[in-house]
C-alpha cells in the first residue's frame, strides 16, 4: 500500500505555522472544559438556524422585487453564476454607507470568505519570484499562509504600539529593493488589529498611504474588526482615505454576519492596462485567478448574506447594533478583569503588562517568562484556560507575550478565565 | 491614480487559458440568442428555489436525530466548524453504495466546489519545484488552470479512443525522471471525459493503477459524469480498483445535485508517515492547505448537500433518476442529429467525423478547417450556434476540432443547434 513521507509534501502542510495551529485544536480538544481565551471566533447567540431561510427568502423577494423571472431567481441560486459574484452592488452600497467609500458594483468579488480574497489578491500581485509580500509582524497567520500555499516571500514590517510606522515601511520597502526583489503590496490590519489589538491613529494612516504611493505598493487593508470599537468615534478605513487608489480592501461577513456562511469580498477598483491600452478593473482580472480556485461562491451563501444586507438597509453597522454592545462589554470584561488581578502594584511585581485596545476582540499581555507551547500546556492542565503564544504571529519573535481572545465568551467566563490566567502567572513568574 | 500593466499581474491572469475562457464568455455575452452547445452546465429544471430551504430542514432534522442539541446544531450550521468539513461520513456512505468503495469519513475532506479539491490536491502532492503532474490530454481547463495558480509544471499524457493508454502513461513518467524531475501525480477523468467524451475500458483501468504502482504516481480520479452513462452498465471508479492505495478521488456535486451549492469533495485515504513515525491520513494532512484557501467549506452549503444525501440514503445515483435519463435522452439526440445531418456519404464529402461517447455530456466533432475562435465569432454571428474549440484543450493540438455540449438544453434545441452547425461545417468545408 501507498505510504507517503510527510516531508516529501509541500511545506505548508508541516512548517511551524501549520504545526502551531496543530498544537493549540489539539490541546483544545484535550481539554475541553478549558476556558479558551485562544478561539477568537465569533459569537453566534444572536442568530438561530431559522434566520438562515429568513435571509435567503428576503433575498429570494429582493431580486424578484428587482423584476427577475422565477426561472432567473432560480439560476441565481443553484446555477454556476458570475466568476466574481451577485452582490457585488449591495456591498458596494454597504461600503458607501458604512464607511463613505464610493466604489463601482464591478470591482467587488465575492469570495468564499476573506481568506480567499487574501489569496487572490496575493496570487494577482506577487506575480514572480521576485516579487515580494509586506506584512505587519505580529501578523495573522491566515495571509504568512496564504503566502506559504504560493511560495510568496512574506518581509516583515514591525508594528508598534500605534500600529504600522510609516517610516519603516519606507525603509523596510527600499531594503527590499536594495536586495534585488521587487515590494508589491503591503498587509495591514488598521482596526484592533488580530493579534495585536492596536489601531493606526488617523494621521498615522494618511500618512501610509504617502508612503504607499511613494513606493509604488499596493495597500492590502484587511477590517474584520472594524464596526467593533469601544466608542462610537469613526475608523476610517484607509480606503476611504485613499485619494491614490492603492487599496485593495479586503472584507469579512463572518464577524458582522456569522462564518457559517463563508462568504467575504474583495474590492479592488485599480485600472489595469493590457499592451492595447484596453482599461479593465483588477477585481475583473482577478476573477481569472477566482476562477480557477473555487469557480465562483456558493450562490446560496452570497444569497444569506445578501438577505443580511437588504435587511439592513445595506448597514451592517446597523445590523450589529446588539453585536457592536456585546463585544464592547466583552472587552470591558477582560480589562477590568486584568486589572482587578493585577492592580499597579502587582503589575509590576510580576513583569505583566498589557495594552488597552480601542476596540475588538483582541488583548496581547507580556510576561517576564516564555510563553511557549510548553506553557499553554501547563496552562490547559493545571489551569484550565487557553491562550495564543504571541510566537505563532511572529517570523521569529513575540515569545514573551499570549493573546487574549473574548469574542466568544460570556462575561462570566471571561472572568474566571482572566482569574486562572492570573495563577499561571503569579505561579509561572 | 494607480494603474497597473496587466503584463504585470501573474501569469494566470493574461495566459491562452484565460484568454480563451474569456473570449468564449464574451462572445456567448454578445450573442445571447446562439444556441449554446459549448456550455457544459448542467440542466437545473429538476430543482425549484424551494428545494434548497427542504434540503437544509432535512439535513438538520437528520443533525438533531443524532442526538445533538439545538445550541450544537446551530453551531454547525452558524460557526466555522471542522476545516475538512461536516459530510464525511455521509459521503463516505455515499461511496459505499453508489461505487461499492469503502473509506473512513476522515478521509473525506468537503471543499469549495471540486475546482477547490483539485487545487488543494495539487498543492499537497507536488511540494518542491522538480514535482510535476502528468495530465490527460486534452485536459479540462479547471486542473491546468489550478496548475498554472500554483506554478506546476503540467506534462500532457495524449488521449486514445479509449482513454489513457497505460503504456504512454509509463514513456511519459519515464521521460520526465530522465529530465530530471518527478512525476507525482497523474489527472485522468476515465468515465466519458471532459472535453473528449471518451471512458476507459476496464482491463486498461486495472492496468493503469499497475503503472501508478510501478511509477510511484498517485492519480487522481475526477468523475463528475460517472453517474450519467448511456446505459446501466457499471463503470467501476478506480478508486473501486484501487487495491495499491494510488488513487485520490476528485468528486462534485455540481451535476448530481446543483452547482449553485459549490460543493465538493475529495477522498486521500493514504497513509502519511512522519519523522517520528506517526501515521496520520493525507486528507488531514491536507487540511492545512484548505485551512490557508478557504478555512473550510459554507456550512450552509454542505448543510443543503447534506439533505441531498439524508434523503436519497446517501445514493445519488437513487437521487438521479430522472436526470440520468434526461442527460441520456440528451447525448442520443446530439448522436442522432449529427447522423441526420451527416449520413455517411456526407461524412466523407464534407470530411467531417465524431466520436460516439457512452454517456456523459460531451461529443467531439472533428473537420477539415481549423475551429478556431474567428471561426467560432463566424458560427455565433452568422450562424446563431456556439461551441468549444478543443484547441482550448490542449498544450498544443485539437485545432480541427470541436466540442458539443448536450447537458443544458431541451432536445428541441439540441437539434436545432446540429442544423445550425450543419451549415456552418458545410459551408466552410
Amino acid at each position: 500500500m501507498v505510504e507517503l513521507s510527510r516531508a516529501d509534501l509541500h511545506v505548508s502542510v508541516w512548517d511551524p505555522v501549520a504545526t502551531s495551529m496543530n498544537f493549540l485544536n489539539e490541546v483544545a480538544g484535550r481539554y475541553p472544559d478549558a476556558i479558551s481565551l485562544a478561539a477568537g471566533r465569533p459569537y453566534d447567540g444572536f442568530y438561530s438556524v431559522d434566520d438562515v431561510e429568513r435571509y435567503l427568502r428576503i433575498y429570494l423577494d429582493h431580486l424578484r422585487a428587482e423584476g427577475r423571472t422565477e426561472e432567473q431567481v432560480r439560476g441565481m441560486l443553484l446555477q454556476y453564476g458570475r466568476t466574481n459574484g451577485q452582490l457585488g452592488a449591495l456591498i458596494a452600497r454597504m461600503l458607501d454607507v458604512d464607511h463613505g467609500v464610493q466604489v463601482p458594483a464591478e470591482s467587488v468579488m465575492v469570495t468564499a470568505g476573506c481568506q480567499e480574497a487574501m489569496v487572490i489578491a496575493l496570487r494577482a500581485l506577487c506575480a514572480g519570484p521576485d516579487d515580494v509580500l509586506l506584512a505587519v509582524e505580529p501578523c495573522y497567520v491566515g495571509m504568512t499562509g496564504a503566502a506559504r500555499i504560493l511560495g510568496v516571500e512574506v518581509v516583515p514590517v514591525p508594528e508598534g504600539a500605534d500600529g504600522l510606522d510609516p517610516a519603516t515601511v519606507t525603509a523596510v520597502a527600499r531594503r527590499v529593493r536594495a536586495a534585488g526583489k521587487r515590494p508589491r503590496a503591503l498587509y495591514v490590519v488598521p482596526n484592533f488589529a488580530n493579534p495585536s489589538g492596536v489601531s493606526m491613529p488617523v494621521p498615522t494612516r494618511r500618512r501610509l498611504l504617502e508612503v504607499a504611493a511613494e513606493q509604488d505598493l499596493l495597500v492590502f487593508e484587511d477590517d474584520p474588526y472594524g464596526l467593533f470599537g469601544l466608542d462610537d468615534e469613526p475608523h476610517p478605513t484607509l480606503k476611504s482615505l485613499d485619494v491614490n487608489g492603492s487599496v485593495v480592501y479586503l472584507g469579512s461577513f463572518a464577524k458582522s454576519c456569522f462564518p457559517g456562511a463563508r462568504v467575504g469580498f474583495l474590492v479592488a477598483d485599480q485600472v489595469v492596462v493590457d499592451d492595447a491600452g484596453r482599461r479593465t478593473l483588477l477585481a475583473e482580472e482577478m476573477s481569472a485567478i477566482k476562477s480557477m480556485l473555487t469557480v465562483n461562491t456558493s450562490p446560496i451563501a452570497q444569497a444569506v448574506i445578501g438577505g443580511v444586507l437588504v435587511e439592513s438597509g445595506c448597514s451592517l453597522r446597523a445590523a450589529n447594533r446588539d453585536k457592536i454592545e456585546f463585544y464592547r462589554h466583552n472587552l470591558r470584561t477582560l480589562l477590568t478583569a486584568l486589572e482587578e488581578h493585577f492592580p499597579p502594584a502587582e503589575r509590576e511585581r510580576h513583569g505583566v503588562r498589557w495594552n488597552v485596545p480601542s476596540g475588538g476582540f483582541f488583548v496581547v499581555v507580556e510576561v517576564p517568562f516564555p510563553a511557549d507551547e510548553k506553557l499553554l500546556q501547563v496552562s490547559a492542565e493545571r489551569h484550565g484556560v487557553l491562550w495564543t503564544p504571541m510566537s505563532f504571529f511572529y517570523q521569529d519573535g513575540g515569545h514573551h507575550a499570549l493573546r487574549l481572545s473574548c469574542s466568544y465568551l460570556e462575561p462570566d467566563r471571561i472572568r474566571e478565565g482572566v482569574r486562572r490566567l492570573s495563577r499561571l502567572i503569579t505561579e509561572t513568574a
